[in-house]
């Protein structure tokens, strides 16, 4: 029908003027452009162009484009130059204990038991108050955010101080309060927790860039009665809810022996799982237990380098994506990494599924990737606000240097994002909108102070241990 | 006795003041000092010395020590500060293609044929020449000198020319000229495969840093009467001999088919095994071969990252290092890893098998440390020139910056460098005493160059593959 494709013709005429006008007539504003990268989007279509970036007003994102229609359309305050770089979503870490990176190589290479009675739960009782908690959080998140990563969950103790040097840094973070059945180096008494765990959700209620939540430590060390209150609680506030789960063999042998159900069984029966639930490795789950978390829209964090050093297990990854549940990737803890480096996680999953299951082709590059941005949103729940390179969407992103002899030449960007590029490759990261990390020079943080304090700290702990 | 207790210390007091008059007639003259340090020696009682370091005389190490006693002892013409740094032994890549980074990311993710067959053989038949091995050895040598490898056993062809550009960047190289029952990009028949393996030894024969080696490609893809004439042209040139060994279960299935034996006990058969040969990978190995390859010396070339990403399977490394073989780790090639960084092995390895075998004390950090040092020196028959800080060795060793905030706080120093350390971490490189990276600077190599040209290969390779 020649008429239908003139009018469209016609149309798109007009739509050409009408764009020319507003040229002539002045350019948008925008508070910052970023141009001349090699953009990966990672929205739906997975877009990468050429050379590209984004336009940036009031911390989120206005315009995802080819550079030359962006510097035609925007008058920026600042405009980053992106050559040489890819520019894609900030990384999101979807399981950490952040002020644990004081701990840092305290004690590795041991079983589970010897390394949590005679070198962490020690150092723990000893050490860990408000100040350690916040010195820690700093150099946690001072690592981070140099190695790309703008979103972090986290639990620990005392969560509010977390939250605090969090926002103070500028970065992103689903902040969970620990809940647990003894007394804890914050709450001594589970009223204590739950009293103080309300407080702080109500505290941080709509903060831009801090989501608070409960985080109930596991189903083996929560009973049912806490498990169900916590849930509650993160009902009451619509924040989400971290749980580990299925972490290790023996949890689940001991769950069934307890509860005559697995943990993930044992979750479902008491109505814990929801929509608003991260859960934690899920290093054992069966198909029939990954259904039902995909039925609950349940997130998950993987954490194949801290499953491996520990021991763990390899979770059925690929399986659980073939299902459509949302994985994300998580370093753990410092303590049992020993780095809180995405980079590494990513290359890793890519990895050892692939010999795991004998398969080159599992977890290709791109969806390695997509685990630590997009599908890491998902699985923590913050979808709709950042993990793409998207209109409207925070201004969560990196500059990713791609001109070092390691990472050239390159024939397909994301298998250098999965495979070959490093932590010490990333340039610039921010967070929704703001420069956190401004050419390699974090902005918000003193990295001598956050060093300094942290040796002050390992002095201390080591004369301890070695008593 | 207290009177043998006296003779001592008189002695002592002798030795003490001899020191003393050699130090009023002058000091000792070394050409290099570095001081300052956490020196991890990697020699056999493994001692670590705080504040230490090293004197250089005509590329060797003379004296290993505490910083005051080498200051007191030496006029050095240059000293180096190793303040914040770990001072170690230069890594052991013990299995690469260098010529190959040129492939980096050329595709990924593929069952292996499919790779070979539609990627990797298509760019080597039309771009593998003399030009295209010196460009790529270029690249990778100056990406392994900048994480801190300072020796690199390499399999490929032209390796005349890799020697070559190996020796003229000042790295340490055993290289291995391929041999192969095809037409190959250098020799396209076994005659002159054989004669030019022959000129290639006589030529570097005796060089201080270029190991000459004979390197059938595989038991699969030489035939047995070549085979023999590799390991009779090594004999005469008292060289090592380098092949690919039970890298998949694959191949060991057409080995029992074609051969009736596995490819190491093929080999056996042959007479090929002895203690100049370096067996690169060895996935697939019983017990029983094992204690073969144990009984002729043969040194292992343990490669996990690449041997995950190709899904090949899990080497039975713990067995092998409690068996008392001599095992070190390899990157392979970038077109199957995609990089050459020694420490993503180091951490990899630890990590891989504890998860494997479910035992999370396996591989402790600082066996995966040896792997990388001393180990993999023994693996490639080095072992009396390098691989260790100790006196009469070469003096091939780095300094590893420990300042950065993914490296801190430090509370054993061999759990960082095998969990946390990262390649960036690398600031100083020595080989045979002679700096060939200064405070992250190559001094031999011109990086933008050496990445330009990549670039254009990169540029010719991907319109090849679009046809």
């Amino acid at each position: 029908m020649p008429w239908l494709a003139s009018f469209h013709r016609g149309l798109f005429s007009a739509i050409g003027l009408l764009a020319m006008v507003t040229n002539v007539m002045g350019k948008d504003s925008a508070d910052l452009l970023v141009v001349g990268a090699t953009v990966v989007t990672m929205g739906a279509d997975r877009q990468v162009i050429d050379d590209g970036g984004i336009a940036v007003r009031d911390g989120k994102i206005i315009a995802v484009g080819n550079s030359a229609e962006l510097k035609d359309k925007f008058d920026a305050t600042r405009t980053l130059q992106g050559d040489g770089a890819v520019l894609m979503p900030g990384l999101v870490n979807a399981h950490g204990h952040a002020a644990m990176t004081l701990f840092r190589g305290l004690a590795d290479d041991k079983a589970l038991m010897d390394w949590l009675r005679n070198y962490i739960f020690p150092a723990e009782a000893k050490f860990v108050d408000e100040a350690f908690v916040r010195a820690g959080t700093r150099l946690g998140v001072l690592e981070m955010l140099l190695g790309g990563t703008t979103t972090y969950v986290d639990m620990y103790y005392f969560e509010d101080a977390v939250a605090d040097e969090t926002a103070k840094a500028g970065m992103r973070g689903v902040i969970g309060q620990a809940m647990i059945d003894f007394p804890a180096p914050d709450y001594k008494t589970w009223d204590a927790t739950l009293a103080g765990t309300e407080a702080f959700l109500k505290k941080w209620k709509g903060h831009r860039l801090i989501t608070a939540a409960p985080a109930p430590h596991a189903p083996y060390t929560v009973s049912s009665e806490h498990l169900q209150a916590a849930k509650e609680l993160a009902a009451k506030y619509s924040a989400p809810l971290i749980i580990h789960l299925a972490e290790t063999q023996d949890e689940v042998e001991n769950s069934k022996k307890q509860f005559q159900a697995t943990p993930t069984v044992h979750l479902d029966r008491l109505g814990f799982l929801g929509p608003n639930v991260i859960a934690k490795h899920v290093v054992w789950a069966t198909d029939e237990e990954m259904l039902i978390l995909k039925k609950h829209g349940v997130g998950i964090a993987h954490c194949p380098q801290s499953n491996m050093k520990l021991a763990s297990g390899i979770a059925p990854v690929p399986q659980m994506l073939k299902l459509g549940l949302g994985v994300g990737l998580g370093t753990d803890g410092a303590a049992s990494n020993n780095d809180l480096d995405m980079w590494g996680e990513i290359g890793t999953v890519a990895m050892l599924h692939k010999v795991n299951l004998r398969d080159p082709t599992v977890i290709a590059a791109r969806e390695a990737v997509a685990m630590a941005t997009i599908d890491g949103a998902r699985a923590v729940h913050l979808e709709d606000k950042i993990g793409s390179l998207e209109i409207g969407k925070e201004a969560d992103f990196i500059l990713v240097d791609v001109t070092a002899p390691h990472v050239v030449p390159m024939y397909d960007v994301y298998s250098h994002l999965a495979y070959a590029v490093k932590a010490s490759d990333v340039r610039t990261v921010a967070v929704a909108g703001k420069l956190v990390v401004d050419d390699r020079k974090p902005t918000t943080l003193d990295p001598v102070k956050i060093v300094a304090e942290a040796r002050e700290y390992r002095d201390r702990i080591r004369t301890l241990l070695a008593k």
